[in-house]
């Protein structure tokens, strides 16, 4: 949001490892607000360097990673969670001294362990996750306002430098963002509830409903209508980037899930037995709480 | 869509049984269409009929329904589905003959086996559902375009009067609808796929996370992003509806809710062994899916 345009660059270098959705919408939320004197692209297709490259959100690909993050001051690991550890490997070796190492995994406490003894001495580690997506993928889906009025959570390590970090809650401010800071446990568990449970669910309700026999896939595709359609979009999301979300915090995710199962077999319960004002009393409850989202949004 | 300006309106005086969305948007439509001389209206709440005269979706207003109905020649009953038995006999005594009675539940089967004993000899009854709605209730909710696009199904009995469901096809298709004729019971298995079911798992999922411990509701509402912000607005649908559309489609939407039970027990095991391909299988299946709903859209 906030231009930048009267002072010099926050970042003379900054690597973006990954060019999907979030590292090139990343790239030109940069660009938007004037953050970094040079942004180096780098990813695992030729024909995505070639994409960044003309749509113009990197200054400079490279196929070589270690080119990509040399004398970066900061370097963002935008790659499913999955990979991040091979990434921290792989790099390690040449990431400048002072640098700050980031990322943008929907996950934290898996990454956050599986990374950090990679780390070396002197470059600071501020692992991050940007609330903020489409169910589009690919460095064609990505643009500038993608973060704005959206919260990034940033997760810093108990021992992190506070400068370090600092500077990462203003990189995010000046792509738009709110920025909170919070420990990976508790990121993990705001995540699990209020985004991978929706995905995990919404994944599972199509696939139900495609299985189903007595109706046809046809049939399903032209009466998507309210509920189901919204849930398609939902379950649209990236598959290598979920499969990695739900394998990387587990234990949350099936947490939540237990207590959702707990809710639905009540509530199946009470539509057998024709419970009529114990359904009315949570769709009324459910209304409020849409509500109170409502005007959150207003009061900002 | 089709407006009918040159011609006569199909019908000389339609009721509208009931104000709020559904209502109030036919009115609307039947408006934009000249599809009725006189739209007569009627609603439990007096503050109802008189918001309906303001906004002038109908032409008259009546506390009493026997007023309503009186001469009509089409009876739109648009309540909730638990209250249309009540409201037939009520009706019963005041309708004209030849009149066709219609209504728009979610549920067809339990609406036509309550209603049809106290339809009286002559009046047709169209039982119809137009699979079109937003989460807003009230008679200031409608809109003329609501059912533009949509698809409205109609379910004629095995007795009934093939001109007056031609009748009932040619009026939806004059308040933008596409129509399709089905049995019943085909209706509520339809409906409960891809309407019931995901309504049943997002008021039960807002529900869930509004009653976890360890984060409290200000983070949920200010966190509520992507998936669960759109599980919101669907729960926050009218809660008298959805309590009888449940209740009065038990049957089938415990059916499909056993097998979206058996697909998320499948899922929640894939998680805890940490198989990722079968995850990312069904993600790459629910993104297909996806993709087919968009294709038929862009076709039609």
């Amino acid at each position: 949001m906030a231009k930048n345009n009267i002072s010099d660059p926050m970042f003379d270098r900054v690597a973006l490892i990954g060019l999907g959705l979030i590292g090139s919408s990343l790239g030109h939320a940069m660009k938007r607000g004037n953050i970094a004197r040079h942004i180096a692209g780098t990813a695992r297709s030729a024909q995505t360097l070639r994409t960044a490259l003309d749509i113009g959100f990197v200054d400079s690909c490279h196929e070589d990673m270690a080119k990509a993050v040399r004398d970066a001051d900061l370097v963002m690991m935008c790659v499913p969670v999955g990979i991040s550890e091979k990434i921290c490997q792989q790099i390690a070796p040449f990431l400048k001294k002072g640098a700050i190492l980031s990322d943008v995994g929907s996950v934290k406490g898996s990454v956050i362990n599986s990374c950090r003894p990679h780390i070396p001495q002197g470059v600071h580690f501020v692992p991050g996750h940007p609330m903020a997506g489409t169910e589009f993928s690919g460095p064609e889906a990505g643009f500038a306002e993608l973060f704005d009025n959206k919260w990034c959570m940033l997760t810093p390590l108990d021992d992190g430098c506070p400068q370090a970090t600092e500077k990462m809650v203003q990189f995010w401010k000046a792509c738009g963002s709110n920025v909170e800071i919070m420990t990976p446990e508790h990121h993990d568990l705001v995540a699990a509830v209020t985004s991978h449970l929706p995905h995990l669910i919404a994944f599972n309700i199509v696939g139900t409903v495609d299985d189903l026999e007595g109706i046809t896939e046809r049939e399903i595709i032209k009466y998507a209508t309210g509920g189901f359609h919204d849930f398609t979009r939902i379950a649209a999301s990236d598959p290598t980037m979920w499969r990695d979300v739900f394998l990387n915090n587990r234990e949350a995710v099936l947490e939540v899930l237990g207590r959702f199962n707990e809710d639905l077999s009540m509530l199946a319960r009470a539509i057998r037995w024709g419970k009529g004002d114990q359904l009315y009393s949570l769709f009324e409850r459910t209304r409020r709480i849409r509500k109170s989202i409502l005007d959150y949004k207003q009061e900002e």
